[in-house]
């Protein structure tokens, strides 16, 4: 039955398509009564900037989920009863049932969402909620590096104390130093942070040129999404310690992956690239875009003017920032794959491009006439896609690298995909401020920015 | 219920669609027994040469449709009355009930539509339409000239007298000396004709570079629909007074738009470029690009082959045909968007091109073995979406400019918008001219030139 | 009924869809619970190498069901009567009731196929199929050599006595000759072998600079299909002769249609170009590139390295191959223009490609990691078009050249379109092949293939 009241709301949906559009034709309107170019469009997403109240309503909607069901709490994986008491940690000990990981770089970048959404809103409880979950992590982590013999494979910070990957480190560690500079539990984080650098800056297998690299799916392979895995992480190091071989090092991988992976006649960069073949299959892929161009704009937030990088990567950010906006959907929304229309639309691109562009555009970095329907667009699109739950719908799930576009045509998407959650609270609260310091209008039907005269 | 049939009609399609592949597929046909590739395809739109009289039958239909719900006739607008002496024509003076505005720059192209129409088909009526209306207009205007002080805001002739935008000279000014030209009335049009040309060659806005310009929506735009509301009327005037400054200043703002917005590598324009932006959004918006080809194509039909512009003006032309060709659909439609399949099929662009690119084969402009399929394809497409009544279906209304494809995905169609109508009559009169005058004919399938022995 | 039940289906279909997709939204499934990552996709088209033994069953259901539906019988074709007499042969001769011409480039598309699907799979049915046939048009066209009173238009081997286009002999002789070098009946074959590659080596229309062309539909004309209507042919025989003068040709050809026709940005052939023409439009055939990789493939695997034109061949192989890959649609077929992906999926384009990619990697001409991912998912694409009578569906018909977009947009398919079998043979025997000697596995959900340590 549900099923098929799904088929009827299909087919009320082409009545109503066909509908609205039988009834233009027969209004008794014409070129002379009536002016046709302000018509309203039958746009899928609405179209104009939003009120800020309702940014705000989107983001106290995931907030309150995600408060609901990632409770900053421990138990003991047997009998399910909670530990308080930190003396009495095991080998057993666990989160509490939850919805998401507390500990993973999708939730390193929920993290530093609710902190600028804290930040943007003046709302504290966006970013208690990363300090209490982060300030819990610091003292199992305190525990288990005091008592060896506890930390064992799969206890609880397993992963924060020996990162096997930059997917272990990166996101969480530079979420962890924002937090930090925020004014929360300095000294509890500093242990892990350096835990997590070290494995970045030091442990992690690289190119002979320092480019960071991996073994899989083939021998010395570059993942896009590895430049967000280190370079904000490095640049939030290079603010916290003001040591330039942090920023060194974040500018080296941002211009050593584009140097490699960039298409510049495209503006896009592809998800993987294989040293030792000859060629490079081109796969635009929407995510891993996102935590390329949410990369250089973390870096570019803290990378002093005056690095001899700066404008190397400020170069880059603009091409890149460019191709985007020249693959959005009429609907707001890019597609997976970004220069192919005929797959998905997908949410957690969507904001990631939409949080990036919009910080681009207020730290003054790209062009704002031209950018800021595109961002406008691109929340409005996002909105639309967090149910009443708080939960962001149509985000594609963990996706490894493919040679072939069925792998990315179908990968599946989920609610529980958590890469969506923390690009949604970031663009809401970038979008917010960007709404606060722009002076924004509807000129002849289309969103324009008006100059200060 | 009206919906309802609506839905019956879709599943009838579907009945059709799939019932016919499933024919295909168990005729008692196979490699053997039937020359398989000579089978009929499921054209959606009519193939191949149409013959002159329905072409013909099409333009009569519209003229009906357009002579019958756009009166040449003036009332009071308070009463109601027709006004027929005028020497008693006051401020209320309005035209009288019409579908469309008689004064627009859409309204000129429809009056070229008809001249042309006339030309080619040796029908006066068509010829009649425009000259009636202009001899209205232009003694409309020679009234409130003589008369200041009913020659308030909103009065009939107000935008005639004192043009305020590109939009309401360039294409009223181009049909009329055109009509003028042609032998009518040509005493009374030239101070109109004077008044126009004054306000495009004087008093327009314009770069310091002399380039046409306006400050909406931002500050120091170029709107590509520009080069249509200025060129062929200085084109024009070049050919009705043999001044060079004419021709030059037409010449100028082809090539001075060309340089900024034509994008060479999609032969395509962009709609709108802004002075000042660091990044111009390219957003191929179909009818502007027409408004540019056709541009051209007027200009080229006067301007002396001798002009030092001539052959830049040529080559810019051939580029951009060359590169709407590319982006032609299946059905021979364009696209609103013209390199972005995933928009709606727009007629008035493709009727524009239809027209444009016929011109520019029967000039000798551009390679006819190459562009004939094209524009016979484009006018099959035009024809079926004349309804009984005359009216054109499937043209966007007017549109601003955007930097947000939100914005041109979803501009409604109306069949009330004015720029469909023009267009339509020029393509078919076109049309009916290339046929009269080349040997085409189905050559394994395929529409082909026969050329010359 | 029929149609109605195909409605039904198409609900079905519907239903099927969005319950999945629902049920995952419901599954008692979350970040923590579950690996999100490794969640089964929706394929459309299966996913991952496909077992030999299926590869090998679907190669059995096309050789059965051609076998069977083209015999190799001649009758009377008045009395339907067969015969075996051969020395009673006359006017009246025809091959008996076939599905299918067994004299046609299709055919020697197809005969190459099974002398590959034989060599692969060891099985000799597929040999005989071939050997058994040539040798029959051998002895047929032995008598109406030697009766050339009864060697009239219209006999039953007309067009190999006197081949007026590349299509009547270019494919047959390249098949024939690699029956003959498998050891079938060499002695009779090269007479005919003769004679065909004399038709193509010194009747044929050429260029002034060689190029082989043609004047339909315009005077000189070049037909992408024609590289594969002479290069397989003439390597075969320089191959076959040890003589220099077929390499040298068939890699002149490569070259020169490579030259004129090769959009070097897309990598992608344009279908045909026409000297004298000032702008050559491109429809990017799916089919017609094609045969060009086909040619080129099969010139490399007998063209000795030390050839002149080996390394050049080889570039123009390698960029198109890349080219071809970046078009794959996610369901592994491509469409029937290649760039269009509002295009139709077509079959025989599908086969086509994978059958040259797939020996291109065999043969160590491109990179087997780039491209394995795509010709194993094109293969499983393919598969799932034939259907359980052995038939293959979605094969576009004959097609000319035309220069307009409806006429490759709606070209019709049709199981009998004798373009598909070949092909789809070819493919299935060389992935057999490429999986027998790659290690192919899933890592992380996409396939991948393992290097040797």
């Amino acid at each position: 039955m549900k099923n098929f009241s799904k088929i009827l709301r299909i087919i009320l949906v082409m009545i109503i398509f066909y509908g609205v559009n039988t009834q233009a034709q027969n209004q008794p309107v014409n070129d002379v009564t009536t002016p046709l170019h302000l018509m309203q469009p039958n746009y899928p997403t609405p179209y104009g900037a939003p009120a800020i109240d309702s940014v705000k309503a989107v983001l106290d909607k995931v907030y309150n989920y995600l408060n609901k069901v990632t409770p900053a709490k421990v138990v003991d994986r047997n009998t399910g009863e909670e530990i308080t008491d930190f003396s009495k940690l095991n080998r057993e000990a666990a989160f509490a049932t939850s919805d998401f990981r507390l500990i993973s770089y999708e939730w390193g970048v929920t993290y530093a969402g609710m902190m600028l959404a804290s930040e943007v809103t003046g709302d504290h409880k966006f970013a208690e909620y990363s300090a209490e979950r982060f300030k819990l992590i610091a003292d199992l982590t305190k525990f288990y590096r005091e008592n060896p013999d506890m930390d064992v494979e799969g206890s609880i910070v397993h992963s924060v104390l020996h990162p096997r990957a930059l997917d272990d480190a990166g996101a969480m560690c530079a979420a962890m130093i924002k937090t930090s500079r925020a004014g929360n539990h300095a000294e509890a984080f500093r242990p892990v942070i350096d835990n997590f650098i070290d494995y970045i800056h030091n442990q992690q297998f690289r190119f002979p040129d320092g480019t960071l690299a991996r073994n899989r799916p083939q021998p010395n392979t570059l993942w896009l999404d590895d430049m967000f895995m280190s370079v904000p992480a490095l640049a939030q190091m290079g603010k916290l310690t003001g040591d330039d071989q942090y920023y060194d090092d974040a500018v080296k991988q941002v211009l050593q992956f584009s140097k490699r992976m960039f298409n510049s006649e495209k503006g896009l960069f592809m998800h993987g690239w294989v040293q030792g073949m000859s060629v490079h299959p081109e796969y635009f892929w929407g995510r891993a875009n996102g935590w390329a161009v949410m990369a250089m704009v973390e870096l570019l937030d803290v990378l002093p003017k005056t690095h001899p990088g700066y404008q190397d990567v400020l170069k880059q950010l603009q091409a890149h920032v460019k191709g985007l906006a020249k693959y959005q959907d009429g609907t707001g929304f890019w597609h997976q794959l970004l220069d192919r229309n005929d797959t998905y639309l997908e949410t957690s691109c969507t904001a990631i491009y939409t949080y990036s562009i919009a910080k681009a555009i207020d730290d003054g970095l790209v062009d704002a006439r031209a950018f800021i329907p595109v961002v406008i667009l691109g929340w409005n699109a996002v909105a639309t896609k967090i149910n009443d739950t708080g939960q962001v719908l149509g985000t594609c799930v963990g996706t490894g690298m493919g040679f072939d576009p069925a792998f990315y045509f179908y990968r599946p998407i989920n609610a529980y995909a958590a890469h969506g959650y923390g690009p949604v609270i970031l663009a809401g609260s970038e979008i917010i401020k960007l709404i606060q310091t722009h002076d924004l209008y509807i000129n002849d039907s289309s969103l324009q920015l008006r100059l200060e005269e």
